[in-house]
């Protein structure tokens, strides 16, 4: 499970600053945070859409695609995946009861 | 990397269906999918403008709320993470012949 | 103020069911009310983000395109937005205090 | 049709600077612009989840949320709704054809 998002996060990072001709995710960064922050948003209301209409097959699609326009994000921002994932971490440390009361004000 | 994920889809899984006063996701679940998509979407706006306008501390944590609520909707909709990012790894194969080649020699 | 929406409401109405070929409104209707939704949303994230980021015209153009495809939506449903501004007219009755009262759920 | 949304205008106008005690909109003004257009984008994601799911009660409310913190964000960034109508009837003198062209680029 690793290595995809390892993997991805490299090869964005690398993309980033490549040629817009030649990469999606240059051309993303040539529109500058704006546009790929607009893309975020996009991605998102097709997953909500995918999951109250769609069949597995677009959830899983509009799911992937949600995913990696965050990295995307992440990446034009400089942080990476790693912070976010030991976010998660910490937050997991409290369960149960806890976890309810850490998420409440959500 | 990996960790972090595996391990906070067994806890979604686990507590999907635990007593709603005990824990976030039952309550969530007991609400049923609408308004798990309904989270999915304000977390992604949050993270949009927490990207245009927020700190790097800000961003990590609506990435990782974002994150989160679309893992509790993948486990509401019996989809599993693994697809999601199977399929990632499915288009990063059609994206970059070079990392495929590479990937193959693993 | 109030011609322009009872107009554009009929000219909306008057094109969902025309060629597709001919007008954007059709072409909406054709793709179906996912397609539309999913529009509202992007429109919506448009305009968030040209509120933080864009200058007076961007956030015009982008609300013009939010409550034009609010308004494609609803006609989508068969709701005119005369109940949607009975609606509006229902909570503006309660004020003050009681304004704060009536939308402190949300 | 046009009272309604002349009245809204008006009494948002008043209360964005009135006390936050008093007044939804005034808390909404006290919390700032980035949390307004958060609420924007909120009640965008429940209009698209009534839209697919709900009744037409719920539409009818979602639809009377999102144009109500529309107008909102519209008075916090000094934007007179007029402004929005008039682009929109901008766009109205193009139809048919010339309309399909004016918005292909969405």
């Amino acid at each position: 499970m690793s290595d995809t998002l390892t993997r991805l996060e490299a090869t964005i990072a690398q993309r980033l600053t490549a040629s817009p001709d030649a990469s999606y995710v240059a051309k993303l960064h040539a529109k500058g945070l704006a546009k790929i922050a607009q893309k975020l948003g996009e991605e998102a209301t097709e997953t909500v859409i995918a999951a109250l209409t769609g069949d597995e097959a677009e959830l899983v699609g509009e799911a992937a695609d949600l995913l990696f326009h965050l990295m995307v994000l992440l990446a034009e921002k400089g942080v990476a995946l790693e912070h976010v994932l030991a976010e998660l971490d910490r937050r997991e440390g409290t369960s149960g009861i806890a976890e309810k009361a850490a998420r409440s004000q959500d």
